[in-house]
C-alpha cells in the first residue's frame, strides 16, 4: 500500500468479477478518487455489468461508466462467440481468451484518463491464474505504460502515467483474504463466464472453478450465488 | 516499397479519409491481401464510414468491418462532443483530437489481426499535418507495435507483428501524388471533420483546408465535392 494520496483521481477498470472489485477497493485504500469503468465488448454474461454498478457504488467509486465495444464483429472468443465455454481447464491459450481484449479496455481507460486529467489507472491483470493470457503479464503492463505516456497530452506534458496491476502476482486466494480486509462483498461480485440473467453463476466452469478453489484455500465461506442445479 | 508478399494479410485501419485510402492502396501494391478496418467512434461525421466502405471496394479489400466503440460516452472532443470544429488552424492540441482515439482503433485492429492470423496492420498516422496530435508520431507506432507483440500469440510465438505507418513523414502533397500514382480515386474518399450526409465536405474545417492544400501543393485536380454555399 503506498502513501495515500489528496483527492488524485484514478480511472479503475472494473469487470464486475471478483478480481477488478478488489483492485477498486485497493486504489481507494491509496485515497483515489475512483472512476470505475467497464467495457461492455458483446460478452455473454451480461450479469458482469450489473454486478459492476454495484460494486463501483458499494465500494464509493465517484462514477461508473460503460463503454460499448462490439468486439463480437472481429470474434475468436468463447465469450463472444458461439463457441462452447471450458468447463475442464487446459493448456495454452484458452478458447475464452479475447484477442486484444485488455489492450482495447486498457486503452479506453486511457482515453477517459486522459478527459479526467487522470494519471493512474488500474486493472486487474493477474499473471497467476490467467498465465494461458498473453495480455495479463508484467511486461505488457509496463509495455502499455509507456505506450501511454506516448500517446497522451499527459505523456507529452511529461506528467507522467501510471499503470497499476496491483493483483499481479497474487493468488486468488490472495485476493479472496485482501478483499475480505478491504471490506469487499463478493456476494456482489459475478465471476462466471456464463452466469444467469440475475448473476447466479454456473459452478462448472473455469472462472467458477479458480473463483471457488480461491475461496477454500483462503479458508473463507463461499459468498457466491450458485444456479440451484449446480448445487 | 518493399517486396510484394503472396497471400499474407494485412489489417488497414481504414477512415474514409484521403490519407488511409492511399495506405490501403500502399499495402495492397504491397501483395498484402487486405482486411480494411473501419472504427465507428460515434463521430458526428458518419459519412465517413460509407466513404470507407466505398473505397475499400474500389481498391480491392478482401472485406470491410466497421468495430462501433462509443467514445462519446469519455467525451473530449470536438469529433464526438457538442464542441465547435476549428475553422482556422490554431497551435497546440486541437479540440478535434480525439483522447486516445489511435490507441483504440490499432487496439480493434490488433485483436482482429489475431483472429486472422494477419502480422501486419496499416495505419494512417502523419507526423506533418497533424504535429498537435500525440498519438500521430514515430515513437508511438513503434511503442505500439512493442505492446502488440506482447499482448498477442503471435507475439508469444516469436513471429512478430508490424505496424506500418507509411505516410509518417509525407506531406499532403505527397500523398496526394502517391494516390494518383497508385490509381485512388479521391473522390470517393471523405476528409471534411463536418461533411453532410451525402458525404460533401464544407470547405471550411482544418481537415478540408489541409486536404484543399495538398491538391494545389501537387498540382492535381481538386476532386472533393463541397456543399453548394462553400462554392
Amino acid at each position: 500500500m503506498t502513501t495515500p494520496k489528496t483527492s488524485a483521481r484514478a480511472v479503475v477498470l472494473l469487470s464486475g468479477g471478483m478480481d477488478s472489485a478488489v483492485v477498486l477497493a485497493m486504489a481507494r485504500a491509496q485515497g483515489f478518487d475512483c472512476y470505475a469503468l467497464s467495457v461492455s465488448y458483446g460478452q455473454r454474461h451480461g450479469s458482469e455489468l450489473h454486478a459492476a454498478a454495484r460494486v463501483a457504488s458499494a465500494l464509493g467509486a465517484i462514477t461508473h461508466k460503460v463503454v460499448a465495444v462490439d468486439l463480437r464483429a472481429i470474434g475468436g472468443s468463447a465469450l463472444t462467440d458461439d463457441i462452447a465455454v471450458p468447463e475442464h481447464g487446459g493448456v495454452g491459450i484458452p478458447v475464452t481468451y479475447v484477442p486484444a481484449r485488455n489492450t482495447i479496455m486498457l486503452s479506453i481507460a486511457l482515453g477517459w484518463a486522459e478527459v479526467l486529467a487522470a494519471r493512474d489507472l488500474f486493472c486487474g491483470g493477474n499473471a497467476v491464474d490467467y498465465s494461458g493470457y498473453p495480455d495479463c503479464r508484467p511486461a505488457f503492463i509496463d509495455a502499455f505504460a509507456r505506450l501511454g505516456n506516448l500517446a497522451t497530452k499527459a505523456g507529452i506534458e511529461g506528467q507522467g502515467l501510471r499503470v497499476h496491476a496491483p493483483l499481479m502476482t497474487m493468488t486468488k486466494a490472495d485476493i479472496a483474504r485482501a478483499g475480505v480486509r478491504l471490506g469487499v462483498d463478493f456476494s456482489l461480485t459475478v465471476s462466471c463466464y456464463q452466469a444467469d440473467a440475475e448473476g447466479r453463476a454456473c459452478g462448472h466452469c473455469d472462472a467458477c472453478r479458480l473463483r471457488a478453489q480461491g475461496f477454500v484455500a483462503a479458508n473463507i465461506a463461499d459468498p457466491t450465488r450458485y444456479v440451484p442445479q449446480s448445487l
